[in-house]
């Protein structure tokens, strides 16, 4: 095993550390956050770093920087309080990526990248349509994070959007068969494929593999 | 598509609405997080909302309740400072889930899934000496999610191990040859499959794959 210490990495080119420390947590979801200025155009930017904080209430975060390269998307969010997250899938993870790209506040990403704003209910932050599993949520707080002066961005989820071929009897919803996306490092990009669903856990009681609608199976050998 | 609103959110049934809730936020990474108490006994506690906050200092984060199955794993960190971060592979998945059963504190969950503790430079935290890629922090900072009564605990890492072949030549490591599994929903386990890496996206600039090493192959078509 290769074993690099606090002093390895404080001399590591910046670059490397950055791409080699976004490999340690896993792999991370793929969204596109989309949001809505004062005067109703549209932002679009792709992030790897949203997080479930509960069900009930159900609230979902985000960590960003304010002054990266999403910044517009910080913005509009302080400004009207709304945003959608969007499960980027292999139909379009190439322009997911693209939304990366340093553009300016007039051009939209939409455009930029051939992604599909898409408006219900009055909601004035835009989905993409392409999306199979998509949400709007109200913003609830946003926590600094003053170590790396970064921050959490807090949403309360109000609508959700999904292919109802996904949503299996027990709430379950099957990500993999909507071709959701996710990432590793900085820029590769995975879909996933299934071992199985498992029973919850209990001590000294063996578990078991459950159907994709949450029903026992087999026992594990 | 199907269109769930808050009042629909609002009643469901409990169990339905934390599945449910808990497969928006995409693919979520599988990590085993392993702590020791005053008298050296060793926790370990299966997480999913590990997350990436920086590289420089290489800062990661998860989130956890004060009174949840895992309130070891928060008071052992608070004791000591220290804590590791190892993540799940296929070779292991299924004792991974088994760590999130109900154990009392007298009872080891290396012990009773049969995983193998490892300790390194005299760090008290033990590893998981069947993970692949696994690192060392020191506690940094819990910051209270006051709206749920969430709280995340925020680590510096001190010491990365990993398996040296998936470590490539600009600082990635492909997770993906680690078998390194991910989780989606509450209970279901899945591996990835690669669609490729992209390069740096750039305004008016056609996206380019690159190889595992980051060089670039072939322009997208």
């Amino acid at each position: 095993m290769h074993h690099i210490r606090d002093d390895d990495l404080a001399a590591m080119d910046a670059r490397y550390r950055n791409m080699m420390i976004n490999s340690l947590s896993g792999f991370k979801s793929a969204n596109l956050i989309g949001t809505s200025n004062a005067n109703g155009e549209f932002n679009l930017a792709i992030f790897s770093s949203v997080v479930h904080l509960g069900s009930s209430p159900a609230l979902v975060g985000f960590i960003t920087r304010p002054n990266s390269v999403s910044r517009h998307t910080l913005e509009n969010i302080r400004l009207t309080g709304h945003f959608t997250i969007n499960q980027v899938s292999e139909d379009f993870w190439q322009a997911a990526h693209q939304t990366s790209a340093r553009y300016s506040a007039e051009q939209c990403e939409f455009e930029q990248t051939g992604l599909t704003p898409q408006i219900i209910d009055g909601i004035t932050a835009p989905f993409v349509q392409e999306s199979r599993l998509k949400y709007a949520l109200t913003l609830e707080q946003i926590i600094p994070i003053d170590i790396n002066n970064t921050l959490m961005i807090i949403g309360r989820i109000s609508h959700i959007l999904c292919d109802e071929q996904a949503i299996k009897n027990d709430g379950y919803i099957d990500i993999q068969c909507l071709d959701t996306v996710m990432v590793s490092g900085l820029d590769s990009y995975h879909t996933g494929s299934r071992l199985s669903r498992l029973s919850y856990a209990k001590p000294n009681m063996a578990l078991r593999k459950l159907s994709l609608d949450g029903q026992p199976e087999t026992n594990l050998t």
